[in-house]
C-alpha cells in the first residue's frame, strides 16, 4: 500500500502523505462495505452519462461489465484493497481503469466523492432499515404467539417494582408489541426521509455537464433527486436519525431484558430461558446465566454512544463537506449490526421462553394486588373514591401486620373498616376476577389480549407484515 | 407545605414523610407548567365518567365550574401550590374537593396519576410541537427572502473550509431551508406518533368501571386510545423521538451560527449581523460580538445533554410506571424552550443580515475556485476527467507559486499544462459563467435556486404553511 | 428592565438590542446565585489594586463598604436584578457605582468579565466539592454502621441476578463503600486542579497594569494564578471533568438504587425501608413504593446529559472566550443540586434500612449457593478444578431435577458423581462454612468485613474524616 | 468454531448453546487483544499457587512454560482463536491444557474469570496510559519549540471570533501546552486509582484457598489487591475515568483542529500545513485541504460516544457481574486507539506549521485590536476604566465610519473624543507596545512567554518528561 504517487489529486501536491497519515486519514478499512452499493451507484451513473450522450454506449458497456466483474471478485474475496486509494470509492475506481482503460478514467465526469460517498450511504441504510423491519417482524410474531398462548396466564402487574394489580402474561408481552411497532413506524419514517439521492450535487455546487437527476434516482429507486446540492453533500441527518430510531428501539429491548432477567432470578422464577439463551460460570458449577438479555442490555449503551457521537459530529461543521464526516460510518455500521442481532436473538429465544404459571399466580395472591378493586367495590356502593381509598389502606396495613392478604380476611374483620362491605366482596378479591374486569380497550382482561393479538395480526395480513 | 397528613395514600402508611425526601421528591416546582392540560384532561374525564352514567350530571357541571376556576385562578397567579401535595394533580384535585366538596373525590373514578401525567404531558407536547412548527416556518419564510435578494450574489463555497467552487448566497440560505424543511417533517412524525391517549390505562392494567375510552380521546382530540395499558402509561418514547428532533434540529441551528460566526469575522467579512442581536464587550470598546449564534451553538450542548438524559432515564426500567419517570419533564421543558426561543431569535436576525456582495466575490475569485470548470472544459476536449484533474492541478501548483489566480494566467502559459487549451477559455473562468453553468435542479445557477424558491413558495401556499 | 442604554459597552454601538435578544442572552436569571463568590472576587481584586496603589486607599475602602453591603442586601432578599444589566457582574458593578460613585467605576481596573466570570465559578465549585466531599462522608459513615452491624448476615450473592455464592450483607454494603471512597478521591483531584485563579488574564491578553496576581491568588484560597491568560479565560475543564466526577457518583447511587428496590420487592423481601423514604399510589391503597431510590436512579440520567451537553460546548469553540460559554453555569448548578440531595437522602434512609434476615438467609440456602464450595473440596481431595467444576455441575443437574440443593442430597446420591466425597462435606455445604472460608483480604468472612470496617474508621479518625 | 460439549461450564446444562447466540455473545473476537496481560496474570497466579503450596513447582513450572509458548505463539500469529471458546481466557486455558495436561486444569484454582478478566483490563489500560503520556509529551515538545520560535509572532488574539486584542502566536500555542498538561495529569491519577489489583476476588466472594494476594499484586506491579471482592469484579470506574479524561484531551484537540483549519483558510491565511498532512479533492484541483484536524475534530465525537456507552452500560446493575460488562473493552480500545493516533499525527504535523507572519501581522492591525490600550491609556491620566471604556467605543465608531483603525485618526479628531489624549498616544496604539505592555505571569508580552517556556522545559527535565 505504498502507491501514494498514484493518488487522484495529486497535482498540486509537491509532497507525498506522511506514512502515517495515510492510515490514519484512510477510510477503506471499514468503508470496503459500501462495495456493493458504490457499484450500484456507479452503474446508474455510467447509464445515466450515456443516456445524455456524456459517455458513448462503448465506454458505457464497459464501465458497467468492468464493475459488475469487481463485484463479483469483491463478493468472492479476491480483491486487493489500497489504504494508499483512501477509500472504497478510489480503490474501484482504480480497478475499473486497470480493468477497462480509459473509459474508467470517465466515469468520475459530473460527480464528486462527496456526493458518490452520501449515496452509498444512503442505498446501504435503505437496505438496512429493510432489514431492520423484518427483524422486528420476526421478534412481533414471535411475542404475539406467546402473549396467545399466555392470555389468560395471571401474574402480578407492578409499579415501582412493587405489586400493583393482576395482569395477564398475554398483555404484559402485548405491551412490548406495542413499543416494536412503534419502532418500525420510526424506521419507516426515517427511511421515507433518506430516500433521496445526491448524486448530481458534485462536490458541492453542481456540475456544468447536462445531467439528468431524475433518471438516476429512478435507476436506483430514490423518490426524487435532492433539491440543494450543498446540503445534498453536507447533509447527515438520516444517519442522526436511524441511530435515534436504533437508540429507542434498543432502550425497548433493553427493558425487556431486564424484565427477562428479573423473572429469570430465583426469587420472581415466572419464566425460564431455554439453556440455549444461556451459559454458565467458570467456577460456579450451578449457574445458568441469562446471557443474552443482560448482553442486548449492555449493547444498548454503545448504540446511545453512536447517537451521541454522530450528533456531536455535525454540530458545528460549516457547510459543505468536511472531512469529520468520514466518522459517520463506523457507528452506523455497528448500531445496525448490533440492532440486527438483538432483535435475531431476541426472536429466537422468546420462542424457547417456559412460564411458570404457578409461580406467578402464587406472587399475585400476595402484595394485596386487588386492593383496588376492593377500594372500587367501595365506590359502587357510593363511597367517593379517595375515601375508599383511605378505607382499604387501613384494611392494608391491618393485613401486613396479621400477615394475611385481603382475601384472607374474614367479612366481620373488613367490616370493621367498612360496613359498606357485604358477603360479595370476595368475587372482586379473587385474581380472575379483577383481571377479567378490566374489560375495555387496552385493558388486561383475556378478552382483550384475544382481541388485541387478533387486530394486529389482521393488520399484518393485510400489510405483508408488521414491519412493511 | 406541611400538610403530610393529607396525602392521598396515607391510609396504609404509619410515618410521616421524611421533610427533606418531601422537598427531595416533589415534582410540582415544574410540574405545575402542565395545569392547563391537567384541567382539560379532567373535564373530558368527568364528562366521559358523566356519559357513562358513573358520575351524575350535577357533579360533573360542579367538576367542571370547580376545575376552569381553579384554572382561572392558577391562570392569574391566585393559586398556592403545596409540596406536601406532591405534584400538579394532587394539588389541583385538593383545590377541585375544597371548591365544590364530594364530587371531587370522585373525580378520580377509573383513572390514576400514572395515566393522568402521561396524558397531560402528551397534550403539552402537542402544542409545543405546533408552536415549534410555527417558529420553523417563520424562519424558512425569512430565508426564503433573503435568498431571493441574494439569488445572484456571487459567495466562495467551501469544502474543508477550503474555496471549493463559486456559488450563491441565495443557494446557501437554500441549503438551510431544506434543513429546517426536513426538521418540520420530523416534529410532525413525532406528533402523529405521539397524539394517541393513555387515559384508561388507570394504574396499570385498566379500570373495572365501564368507561368509554373513544368518547374521552375526540374531546381531547387525540387519534385514538393507547391499544395497551401498560405500555401506555410508562411509554415515553414520544419524548425521546422529540428531544432527538429537536436534537437534529439545534445542531442544523449550531452549523448555521458556525457559519454566520465566520462570515461576520473580520477575516472573511461576508456578513454584517444588525447591532440588535450583537453585544459588546466591558473591556475592549471596539468589539462587537455575534452573541446570538454564538449562544444557540452553545446551547446545542444542553440539547444534546437533554436527549442522553431521557434514553438513560428509560433504559432499564421495567413495566409499568416507576418514579424515575418523574424526570421526564424538566427536560423536554429545557428543550421545547430553548429550541422556540432559537427559532425566534433567528428567523428576527436573518431578516437584518447585510451582505458584503464586494467581499465576497473578492474571497470567490482567490483560491481557484474555477479549477473544476477548467478540468471540465478539458473534458469537453476529450480529455479524460482525471487526466483534465491532474492537468489542472499542475496549473493551480504553478499559479501559487506565481501568486496568480488561474484567469490571471496567460494563455501561453496555460496551454504549457495541455495543448487542448484555447481561447475560449477564459469565459469558463469567470464567476458567473461558473455558477450560471451549474444549472440543473439542486445546482448553484440564479436560475435554479430562484426556482426553488418558487417551489418552496408555492408548497407553502398550498399547506398554508411550511411547517404544517 | 429596559435600560439598555445603560449597558457598559455602548459606546459603539448605534442601535439598542432587540428585546428578545436581551432575554435570551442575559444570564442573571441564574448566574446571581455567584453573587458571594463574584464579591469575594472583586473584595480580593480591590484590595490588590489598592496595594499595587493602582486604587488609593479610600478608594478600596469605599469599594469594600460597598460590596459587603450589596452583598448583604442580595443575601437579605433586597436587591432588584436587571436582566438589561445582562449578568451577575454587571448588576452588582452597576450597583457599586450607584453607591459609591466614580471609585465603583473603578473597580474594573485591570480584569475583564471573561476573567472575573472564570474566578466566580471556581470558587464556587471548590465550595460545591467541599459540600459534596461532606456528603459522601456522611454516607460512608452510615453504611459503616449499617455494615457492622450485618457483619454476619449472610445473603445470596448474585453474579447475572442468578444465586452465586452466600456472602453477608455487611461484605455487600462495604462494597459501596469502596464506590464512594473513589468517588470522594475524584472530587479532591477535581478539587487540586480547578484551584489556579484566572484573574489578571484579563480578557485573554493580561493587563497593562502592574498587577500582583499572586496578592490576588493568595486571598482567595486559589493554589497559583493560571500561567497563561488565554487558556484561564477560555478553559471550563474543570466544569467537564466535575461533571464526569459527579456522572460516575451518581452511576453508584443508581446501582445502589437498582439494589434497594430489587430487596424491597416482594420476590425479594430482603429489607423494608422506612416509610418515610417511601411513598403510595393514589389509586392502589397497599402501595408503598421506593421512591427516593428510583429517583436518585432516575436523576443519574440528567446528570450523565449535563456531562455530555458540557463537552459538546466546548468541543469545537476557538479560543479565546466566546458566549457558547454562558451555557457552562446552569448544567453545574443542576448537577451539584442534585448530587448533594441524592446524597443526603441515602445517608439518611440508609440509617433506617431494616433487614429481613430470615428471608436473605432461606435465599441463599436454594440455588445451589455452596455448589462452587463442593468443587473446591474436590480440588482439596486432588481432583484438578475444572473436573470438579464439571462433576459439581452434574450434581446441581440432578438437584434441580429432585427439587433439592445440594445439601439436600444423601451421601450416596453425592458419591453417584464422585467417590471422591465423603461424610465431611456437609460442613463445607454449610452458609456459615462457605462464609467463613472467604478469610483473605477482600473476602466476605465476617472477620475480614469486621476488619475493612476497622480500616476505614482509622483511616478516616486520622484524616477527619472519609471526605478529606 | 463448534465445539460447544467443551463449554467449561456445560456441567448441569442439557441443551447446546445456539449457534448464532454463541457468536453473538462471544467477546474473543476483540477481547484477544488483551493476551499479553493474560498470560502475565496467569503467570502471576501460577505463582503465587506455588508459593502458598497449592500447586507444586512442578506443576508451576510446567504452567508457567506453557503459557509463554501460547503467548509466542499468539504473537507469531500461530494460534486458532475459537469462538466456541468464548473468551481470551477460555482459549488460552485450553491452549495450556492441551500443551501440559492436567496442570492446565490447576491453574483456575482460586480465581474467576470475574476476576481474571478485570485484572487483564486493568494491566492493559495501565500500559496504555503510559503510551498516552508519552504521546502527550512528544506533542508538548512539539509545541514548546514551536512556541518558543513563534514567541515574538504577533497576531490578533480573538473572542467571539472577532478581533480583540493583539497577542503572540507562541502565547497562544502555550494556551495549548496548558490544556495538555493538565491531560497528562488526569491520566496520571487514573492511573493510580485504577493500579489495584482484583484478582483473588474469584467469582464475587473471594476464595476458600489460602491465596495471597500481596505476592500476585507484587509481581504484577499494583499498588495494593482490591479491598473487596464484591467491588473488585463489579468496578468499571477505570474505564469511565479513563474515557473522561479521554473525552477531555479529544476536545482540547478538537479545540486546535477548529484553529488550525481556520488559520489555514484563504480568508485567515495564518499558517499553512505541511503537504505531507493535507489531501486533495477528487474533482477540484486545487484543493488542498486540511484533513488531520478535521479529522480530529470528527474523532471527538466517537470518544464522546464511548464514554456515554461507558456510562450508560454500568448505570442500571446490580452487583456483583454482570455479562453487562463484556461491553466494556471495545470502546475502551477504540478511545485508546484513536487518541494515541491523534496525538501521535499531531505532533508530527505541529513539527511542519509554516507561519505567515505578514498575514498575521496585518490581520492584527485591524480591527481596533488597540483599543483596550486606549482605555487603559486614559485610565492612566485619571479616568474611570467605565468613562475610559465609553469614550473608545465612540472613537471606534468613528473609525468605522470612517474606515481607519485607531492609529491612523489624527491627533486632532482624537482628541474629539477625550481632551486628555496627547501626542504619546500613538506609543501605545502600536502592536508591539500592546504585546509587550501585557508583563504579568500568564501575560502575552514575550518576555513572559520565554519564561514560561522555560519553566515548562526545567519541570520536564527534572520529572524525565511532560508527562510522566
Amino acid at each position: 500500500m505504498t502507491d501514494s504517487a498514484a493518488k487522484p489529486w495529486a497535482g498540486r501536491f509537491e509532497q507525498p502523505t506522511d506514512a502515517f497519515v495515510e492510515a490514519f486519514t484512510a477510510s477503506v478499512g471499514f468503508d470496503h462495505r459500501l462495495y456493493r452499493q458504490d457499484i450500484a451507484g456507479s452503474i446508474a451513473h455510467a447509464r445515466m452519462l450515456a443516456h445524455q450522450g456524456i459517455l458513448d454506449a462503448d465506454e458505457c458497456d464497459a464501465i458497467v461489465a468492468g464493475l459488475t466483474r469487481i463485484g463479483e471478485r469483491i463478493t468472492a474475496g479476491d480483491f486487493a484493497w489500497s489504504e494508499a486509494l483512501e477509500d472504497v470509492h478510489m480503490n474501484i475506481e482504480a480497478a475499473l481503469t486497470a480493468e477497462v482503460g480509459d473509459a474508467g478514467k470517465r466515469l468520475h465526469t459530473g460527480r464528486s466523492r462527496n456526493d458518490q460517498v452520501a449515496t452509498d450511504i444512503r442505498l446501504w441504510l435503505r437496505e438496512e432499515i429493510d432489514a431492520l423491519l423484518g427483524g422486528i417482524d420476526a421478534l412481533v410474531a414471535a411475542l404475539l404467539d406467546l402473549a396467545e398462548r399466555e392470555a389468560e396466564t395471571i401474574m402480578p402487574g407492578f409499579t415501582h417494582l412493587q405489586v400493583a394489580q393482576p395482569i395477564t402474561f398475554g398483555h404484559h408481552m402485548m405491551a412490548w408489541v406495542e413499543m416494536l411497532e412503534r419502532d418500525a413506524d420510526r424506521f419507516r419514517d426515517c427511511r421515507r426521509r433518506l430516500n433521496v439521492m445526491p448524486l448530481g450535487a458534485a462536490a458541492l455546487a453542481g456540475t456544468t455537464y447536462p445531467i439528468d437527476r431524475s433518471f438516476t434516482a429512478a435507476a436506483l429507486g430514490f423518490e426524487h433527486a435532492a433539491e440543494n446540492s450543498l446540503d445534498a453533500v453536507s447533509d447527515r441527518d438520516f444517519a442522526i436519525e436511524f441511530a435515534a430510531a436504533a437508540a429507542i428501539a434498543m432502550m425497548h429491548l433493553s427493558r425487556c431484558s431486564e424484565e427477562l432477567i428479573l423473572w429469570s432470578s430465583a426469587q420472581f422464577g415466572f419464566i425460564e430461558l431455554s439453556d440455549a439463551y444461556c451459559t454458565g460460570s467458570s467456577i460456579m458449577p450451578q449457574k445458568k446465566n441469562p446471557d443474552v438479555p443482560e448482553l442486548v442490555r449492555g449493547k444498548t449503551g454503545r448504540i446511545f454512544g453512536h447517537l451521541m457521537g454522530l450528533l456531536t459530529l455535525m454540530k458545528g461543521q460549516p457547510l459543505a463537506y468536511n472531512k469529520d464526516n468520514q466518522e459517520d460510518k463506523e457507528p452506523l455500521f455497528d448500531t445496525a449490526d448490533n440492532l440486527r442481532g438483538a432483535l435475531k436473538v431476541f426472536a429466537d429465544m422468546m420462542r424457547h421462553v417456559s412460564c411458570n404459571r404457578a409461580r406467578m399466580r402464587a406472587a399475585a395472591s400476595q402484595g394485596f394486588a386487588t386492593a383496588t378493586d376492593l377500594a372500587d367495590y367501595l365506590v359502587h356502593r357510593g363511597i367517593a373514591f379517595r375515601d375508599a381509598h383511605e378505607i382499604v389502606g387501613k384494611a392494608v396495613a391491618f393485613g401486613i401486620r396479621s400477615g394475611r392478604d385481603l382475601a384472607e380476611l374474614s367479612l366481620e374483620e373488613l367490616r370493621r373498616f367498612s360496613p359498606a362491605i357485604g358477603e360479595d366482596v370476595y368475587s372482586v378479591l379473587t385474581l380472575e376476577g379483577a383481571v377479567a374486569a378490566r374489560n375495555h380497550l387496552g385493558g388486561t382482561a383475556p378478552e382483550q389480549v384475544r382481541a388485541a393479538i387478533a387486530r394486529k395480526r389482521r393488520a399484518r395480513a393485510e400489510t405483508g407484515d408488521a414491519g412493511r
